[in-house]
């Protein structure tokens, strides 16, 4: 009798608790919640704020004015969208705030954003889908160089089995300005790309490994003894060369630790912006180590302070970084991007040393949107020579 | 010359750059940020909203309301704090929003909350800190009992070499209703814990394995190809047993894949709530399998509509459990829990067939606050035999 009674209560209790977890996220839910994807390829967003007297929605093209019901819940509807992912959020009578009822945000430095797919396209390879996923690890390793322990993802595709003989080649994927080892896995959608090309047989199988390009960190914050501080943007600048030099303990500890190739057959790197300039500057003093190169918007050429200039031998060890004949040398940036004009100069160069590349030129600025498009572009390439 | 016009072009966009990514949260920060933890373990946030009339801080005791100062930046300072880890939210004229200033959040199923630690005591356990840090893996693997690919989080201590001889004992942590494979290396910050307490000679360096304890659902929300969905509590509940049918399934994998201690010796369950009635069940269905066993706030016989009753042939199997004689079956919940009776109901059973368990109970209710404690406390017993 008394193990019923307890039964009734544990079975109201639970719905009841149910209930009061779920209830705050609820509150701020119109039917179908926000936000919806409208199969015309536009968005509806929407937000309850009774008392507010304007409220945008920012992030999906200009900033868009949102009108409010006799409910209180304010909601507008963009135009049909480019597949991509976006992220928003709203400004609630000047308060910027992620939308209440949407989980799921990524971090750019010091601000949290909303995230909505709209799909097709590329955008399908943005999206988790039920293929055979790769596991993704946060892994920490000894840098004597860097004089601390650091913090990098590593992902291991679907079958790889650390106790078997099967090798894989390898991806360095590296950050921008600002960025950390969360940026690829996180806001570049890299896990979801390689999982779902990989799947689809269009991305050779391989192992992906994104450290922290920042010198003078050992990890995304949060993640050290700093505790919870407000990252900026500066955070990233270290003394030249810094992390570049470092490097190839990097390569060690994977080879070391994964089933890899151990050759630069074997070997990819790629970066955007900053970590463009980083694997620029990583595969030209290390002409042995990669196969294949891609710089992605990159600061190509910058030392810290300024571009390099040829004075300082830059011909001669490009010279010497292309009669290693690497398989793929791939640059690519935006029509808009502000370093467009430096990597002119920089295909000039090459175009001048009779060193061949391939070169992408999209639409746009500098932007996760391009960054992750080159992703998709540049993996089916590699290891494939 | 053309690239000293480059250069001072690239640093001016870089600067600008850096500017444009860190303003928007900037704008919304006062003088120290928010939240600042006071010398006297009290807590002041604050939040720019100068068109709002009244803005709350929900998440840190009683709701605090906030005071506008003539730059329109609300503001509140809390009485001194218990240290802990504490999750909070704003309400600015009734919307819910987070700490635009804070960029670290958790979340607990629908709702997204900001962080803060206040340190001392246990809370220094949850805060990272510069010690040697395990590698924390998100792993897929083959559920052919529940018919589908699943996804866990495996943390290994800081030391575990794939390639080396060691062996380590494991931990199996499940997570509550609603809870899924992130819950206990987010909100539960087990990862910190055992960091913290492993440096600290307090705990023996161990695997610890959480995966996904809801027998219908793949991996955590967005990480499967369902999509970017709101989740649900009562997406936990699933077919009585379902899920706890399906561990040995885990313990195989985990046993082929890491270098384990392949015997009741080296391996430990423990769960709350839901996770509880899991570890309760599974260690009484696998009395061979666990030689430690955890129940934390635990929905002990709990069995989808009812508490199991005795003529299931409960007794019978308790006894055969115990006769197995767990090194540790240890049994925590809080004076004010709503699983308090039925836990009481257990341990009277326990009792009445005479065996022996270790019992704490603590202050407070059904929340991480307690479970984050009953980590710390099981920990250091787990594998000392």
């Amino acid at each position: 009798m008394k193990f019923l009674k307890v039964c009734s209560i544990l079975a109201a209790c639970m719905l009841a608790s149910v209930s009061v977890f779920a209830q705050e996220a609820l509150n701020y839910k119109i039917s179908g919640g926000s936000p919806i994807v409208n199969p015309d390829s536009s968005v509806t967003f929407s937000i309850k704020a009774p008392h507010a007297g304007k409220v945008m929605v920012n992030g999906v093209g200009e900033p868009l004015e949102m009108t409010k019901d006799s409910a209180g819940v304010w909601s507008v509807t963009t135009s049909p969208l480019r597949p991509d992912l976006y992220t928003y959020s709203f400004e609630v009578d000047g308060v910027r705030t992620l939308d209440p009822a949407n989980i799921y945000t990524a971090r750019d430095i010091a601000a949290l954003s909303s995230l909505v797919i709209v799909p097709g396209g590329n955008a399908d390879l943005y999206a988790v889908h039920d293929v055979a996923h790769g596991n993704v690890s946060k892994v920490w390793y000894e840098s004597p160089a860097l004089g601390m322990q650091r913090r990098m993802t590593v992902y291991t595709p679907a079958g790889y089995d650390p106790a078997g003989e099967r090798r894989y080649p390898v991806l360095y994927l590296l950050h921008g300005m600002g960025g950390d080892e969360n940026a690829w896995s996180e806001l570049g959608r890299a896990v979801m790309i390689l999982d779902n090309m990989i799947a689809e047989g269009k991305v050779e199988p391989m192992i992906v490994v994104m450290p922290n390009g920042n010198g003078n960190l050992a990890a995304a914050p949060g993640e050290t003894g700093r505790g919870m501080y407000t990252p900026k943007g500066e955070d990233s600048v270290a003394e030249y060369g810094k992390f570049e030099k470092s490097f190839p303990e990097i390569v060690d500890y994977v080879d070391t630790h994964y089933l890899t190739i151990t050759d630069k057959s074997g070997r990819a790197i790629a970066g955007l912006s900053m970590g463009g300039g980083h694997s620029w500057r990583i595969s030209l003093w290390n002409p042995d180590m990669f196969d294949y190169v891609g710089l992605f918007s990159a600061a190509v050429r910058w030392n810290g302070s300024g571009v390099s200039a040829d004075d300082e031998g830059l011909s001669e060890a490009l010279r010497h970084q292309f009669a290693a004949s690497p398989a793929l040398y791939w640059i690519a940036i935006g029509d808009e991007d502000f370093l467009y004009d430096l990597n002119k100069d920089y295909r000039d160069m090459l175009d001048g040393l009779g060193l061949s590349y391939e070169y992408h030129e999209s639409a746009g600025g500098h932007t996760w949107t391009n960054w992750r498009d080159y992703l998709t572009l540049f993996l089916p390439s590699l290891f494939r020579k």
